[in-house]
């Protein structure tokens, strides 16, 4: 081994204390051999075309440079793909495979200006198109004639979708619809590749036909010239400026002047506007949730990968540094020895598990409710409603501090760019915001909790993931406190319970004391918000602890006990976090406090020897993680200066500003 | 009024309902009229001069341009600084008006690489310099005839001075310092400035003599020709790289090779080198202390005006937006209308003023301190140390999640640079890790609590600022609750008081089972940590409402009870916050626990007219503001659509990646 490939000493001596086999735990993570190997293969041959290396990084490139940069990537992966779809004839698959995994983002860091052709264009058009229309516009899209994206969303107007300005009114005498942006704020507003990439889009218009207007509808058009690119007359279309991150995703803006469409290019899957205007109403509007749960589902596994990422950057980064000196003749420590650093890096690495398991659980349940409403069974589509919504939001504000956790404990060289910390923080904060802002999907998960609690009022029976509220409701006295990883989960059910409850009575007080339900709601709604996240987190733990016992049913005793380990510190940490809950509404003591921090002192002590052997099992490439600090090597401090030496301002000794600027204003002469 | 220049309608409305004088409480905020005006003159005076105004938007600029900008924009505005201080014969003071305020952020948006010449260079040369040394150093850098940085820190070293590499080993034979940096991670790493601006700097190294070392010590080294700019033989200097933000104050690297520098080089006010080698010791080494600890009594200001910043852009924004219809018939609603929108804004405008009291209590202690260390009295030197730590800690950390509360109140549209928020966080969270990280500055206040502790059981008297704790600590039992602003805030340092007895308890009983006294301290730290905070939480909300009892007793009645509805709330939020701790420490009730909840869903309604009013009286210019998201009048979606078009990219409306990648692609040969 030369000096250049030699593995950092402290992480050499990390490795070897491992207890567990780490390979296991890969698989485990993988879900099998077999996946992992897939896994890896498909890294491996996604890296070997090299897409991935920048001569200069692209953090140095200007806005504009860094656009182009990312069209040139995004057109040689997609490529890429479309080479293997054809050689292995696997569909869509293997788009998912890249772009769902840490693959996609580690070739285009700051996000792709094609992605939304394929999640977003293609499934719509697959979706509600007729079948005629599928045949047309899915081929056409497919073979890239076309490139699209997906126009919802306007300067004014996001989450409520029933708010939504642009109009298509149909003129039944040309039989093509007018598109028209009637304001400002009706314009079409952050939809990726919408600025110079795309030249069809689906845009999302409310439709007017007759006189009358019947809602929100979705529309292909043509934007752009197929062979020229220049915007089409009657179409503004640009981009909406720089942004924390993403910066690679060319997001757009776009307004409409009287520009007409034939009527086929309505989406006619459920609703139809027949050629004399007549407009055919939609069996049921409730098909359309499936693709925004979809998105949310996925969403939780994503923050898997970014918290995979940032946690596995930090605890290696903390077992080469080292600082202080805390006993006077012993030499400075490793960070990773502080227990304060252990007290916010393994909560990041319990965190993956805990969504790892709970996302897949959620997919499961996504795929069964998806069967059952194509068999026409609604049932348990408020449920999955309901978790998609309480988990998209609680798991992406738990990502964004989690990464945020783990850049600060990384310490200045955190801060760097090339920590690749920041870039991280900049896709898992845009989650909190994008597919639904949290607050309002807390809010909508605690819709339905308010109506679990009538109806457990009422003595009827729950949905399962609700279930645990008619418990309560019927015996109202809180058991003696048992202090165990099952008794905190059931006291973590007991808060929620005991949230809704108490929520659902300010309501009704507020409605006595002369307020609208709408009022009531709105003055209880932090209280709401607040009940609907314990609801959530007391779904997280016991779905981790439950699926964990399944899952890991068959590992071997050294993993077991490191994964039981992890389960045990992701509760006693939450119990910790929520003891004014747990006080609240169980009969917690404070000598069961004092015992569960010692609990959790514990197994900080007891992971420690672990940690790196547990970040190394989430098995991320380095050039997926592309961090100074977080290299498998730990070759922390070299890879820094590397990184720097690369930045174009050290090209030349002397910047032409000396001369410019600094020199006149020195000598006076500026 | 012209079309061009209307106010937005939503935000007069709001400025008609404020109950307040807005001009009275700027007044109050600034202290005293006059100095309203002598902050509005300076602003006047520095932005009609028009620096701060950027053809292209830096955003948009390569990062070799947004340095070579920032050099421009520097060397402008520290031009400007000098011509006021030769006409108005004010010395430093210019620098700190300006450099001290919002002012300095609005011009030099992204920092700048001159900032430690003056806040660092200048004020320790005359800090540490002798006389003779002074005369001439401060004179030439006064005089800009050198640029000059302050270099510490290094790669593999921080926060633990003492471990610092870099070495000046004096020459006898020659009378000359050498200067080695003997690994890489001895290469200085951070100081502003360093990378391609200042051509002198002040070295902090381990200084060797007769083959002894005598530690740390401050020397003054020429980096690069003053003609050319260019660097050294024997230097080896460059930029660290991109950053998450702060990208114009060119942070630099630099390594020795045997470089030397003359024996009068070393700063001597403090330890001598005689020119035979000989090592003349410090009177006092805790004389340098003074620095450290006024930059983080400065920082606590700083953070409000970020803060103050954000929630002015997130509130104004609030009142234009309008979203959702929870009521059938009825209009959207203002955003600003949604209780939970409330709770996250109201917050932020109650953190300025508690900061802004908090930070002015903090500079008349420091003041007072520094006055008794000159005439010799260190006594109270340890009680502002333990106080600076822990409200630098507790204030940077409460300013980044507020900013980023702002942010994501803001929805997308704050995602947007445009909004200015993005960049206001990389201000505010990169003060959490520099001048001392946070984590380890609250475990020095804990050092501090501890022995008060100690002294406390000992039957001692304390320190005004944790006498509480001899209090608590004489009467053990809680008495009954007090569901007052007094009774919170007692609560509060019987939390505090509580936490540390628990630590030291916990130490203790570690120490018995066999530890040593740094295990058990390190075992404990997370509490000790958060003790600490709590600690640091009683000193704020009862600074700010004993300090508002005094300075408002002035006040109009309107503005004085909207200023205590505002402690109220700041209170009660934290009450609310920090309920398992008041639970676990103080005889506080469920009952209690409800009415504070309703008391604090009032206190969002009585301030809810005001809110506009409110930051309005922070009274940010919208050139210092930069947000298209936040200006006084609220043309919100006008301003977005006017930033985006500054875009390079959207000043073609076909972008060369088209031609170059995106149709060879399209059509299957790229």
């Amino acid at each position: 081994m030369t000096e250049q490939t030699k593995v950092n000493a402290d992480l050499q001596q990390e490795r070897k204390k491992c207890t567990f086999n780490i390979t296991e735990l890969t698989n485990f993570i993988d879900g099998g051999p077999h996946m992992t190997e897939e896994r890896r293969k498909r890294e491996e041959k996604v890296l070997k075309e090299g897409i991935h290396i920048e001569e200069v990084p692209s953090e140095y490139l200007s806005h504009k440079e860094k656009y182009e940069l990312a069209v040139k990537k995004a057109c040689m992966l997609f490529k890429l793909i479309r080479r293997w779809q054809e050689e292995e004839n696997t569909g869509m698959e293997s788009f998912r495979a890249v772009l769902g995994g840490s693959l996609g983002s580690a070739i285009l860091q700051d996000g792709s200006p094609l992605t939304l052709h394929y999640v977003m264009f293609i499934p719509t058009l697959m979706g509600q198109g007729t079948v005629e229309q599928q045949a047309y516009w899915v081929g056409r899209a497919f073979n890239l004639d076309i490139i699209g994206t997906y126009a919802q969303t306007e300067l004014g107007h996001g989450t409520f979708v029933r708010g939504l300005e642009t109009t298509a009114t149909y003129d039944p005498k040309t039989k093509e619809f007018i598109l028209n942006s009637p304001t400002l704020t009706a314009y079409k507003w952050w939809p990726g590749g919408l600025a110079h990439t795309a030249n069809y889009c689906i845009v999302m218009a409310q439709l007017y036909t007759n006189g009358q207007c019947h809602g929100i509808h979705a529309f292909i058009v043509q934007l752009r010239d197929e062979e020229t690119h220049m915007p089409l007359p009657g179409i503004k279309v640009g981009e909406i400026g720089a942004k924390l991150g993403m910066n690679g995703t060319n997001n757009g803006f776009l307004g409409f002047e009287n520009f007409r469409i034939p009527r086929d290019n309505m989406l006619m899957k459920n609703a139809k506007v027949l050629e004399d205007g007549t407009y055919v109403n939609s069996p049921s509007s409730k098909l359309t949730y499936g693709t925004m749960m979809f998105v949310r589902v996925v969403l939780v596994n994503d923050m898997c990968n970014y918290v995979a990422k940032a946690v596995t950057i930090a605890t290696r980064y903390s077992a080469v540094r080292h600082q202080s000196q805390p006993k006077p003749d012993e030499p400075e420590p490793q960070i990773l020895d502080y227990v304060t650093q252990q007290h916010k890096l393994f909560i990041g690495i319990a965190t993956v598990h805990a969504f790892k398991l709970s996302a897949d659980w959620l997919w499961n349940m996504y795929n069964n409710v998806t069967a059952e409403l194509e068999a026409g069974d609604l049932d348990r589509l408020p449920e999955l409603h309901a978790l998609s919504c309480c988990l998209k939001a609680v798991s992406t504000a738990d990502a964004a501090e989690s990464v945020e956790r783990c850049r600060l404990a990384c310490g200045g060289h955190g801060y760097m760019l090339a920590s690749n910390l920041p870039l991280t923080y900049g896709h898992v904060t845009a989650a909190c915001t994008y597919e639904g802002e949290n607050t309002v999907l807390l809010l909508q998960t605690a819709r339905y909790l308010v109506k679990a609690w009538q109806q457990a009022a009422g003595g009827n029976t729950l949905t399962p993931t609700v279930s645990y509220i008619s418990k309560i409701y019927a015996g109202r006295r809180s058991p003696p406190w048992d202090n165990t990883i099952e008794g905190i989960i059931e006291g973590f059910q007991r808060v929620a319970a005991g949230k809704i409850g108490l929520s659902v009575t300010n309501i009704e007080k507020r409605q006595k004391e002369g307020m609208s339900y709408e009022d009531a709601w709105n003055m209880t709604s932090v209280q709401l918000s607040q009940a609907s996240e314990s609801h959530c987190r007391a779904i997280i733990l016991s779905t981790y602890n439950e699926e964990m016992k399944i899952q890991a049913a068959s590992a071997s005793p050294e993993l077991k006990k490191v994964l039981f380990q992890l389960v045990d510190l992701y509760v006693v940490y939450w119990a910790l976090q929520r003891v004014g809950d747990l006080l609240r509404f169980t009969s917690i003591s404070e000598r069961d406090i004092e015992q569960l921090h010692r609990w959790y002192e514990d197994l900080l002590v007891q992971l420690r020897p672990n940690a790196v052997g547990l970040v190394d099992a989430f098995d991320i490439k380095d050039e997926i993680l592309h961090s100074a600090l977080g290299a498998y090597d730990g070759r922390v401090y070299e890879r820094l200066m590397a990184e720097a030496l690369k930045s174009p301002l050290n090209a030349e000794p002397v910047n032409r500003s000396f001369h410019m600027y600094l020199k006149p204003f020195m000598q006076g002469k500026l």
